[in-house]
């Protein structure tokens, strides 16, 4: 996938400026790119924190983060 | 926790205009926030996606999250 395929929601300056770490991006900007990709914003963040994207990683990542939501879930 | 538990990262007015929708986080403020937490960004971003935090509600979505991340995922 190309800068291109994002050009309905983002322009290439704009994707550039957040590659290089000189802008932040917003949570709406997240879910805008997140749907041109077709999935949950929760999925490409968590592939964006992932530092390799490995299924040993995935299974490590997804287990931790799995019993904080329990710690703080309730019926 | 209150408002003024974020004093340190964000002032009461920020917090209030993203609560009340006017403003999109950017991500660098909510990883700001999530360590004041003391919780990864990632753990305050599904809290904040799921509609209830119930024990069934956090294994359905971490079952779909594991399998989409899975599927991207190689060696």
């Amino acid at each position: 996938m190309t800068q291109e395929d994002f050009g309905l929601v983002s322009s290439r300056t704009y994707i550039s400026t957040v590659e290089r770490g000189l802008k932040s991006p917003t949570l709406g900007k997240i879910e805008q790119l997140a749907d041109v990709l077709g999935v949950h914003p929760l999925t490409l963040l968590a592939v964006a924190y992932m530092e390799r994207l490995t299924p040993k990683e995935v299974e490590r990542t997804i287990a931790l983060l799995r019993s904080r939501l329990l710690a703080v879930a309730s019926e």
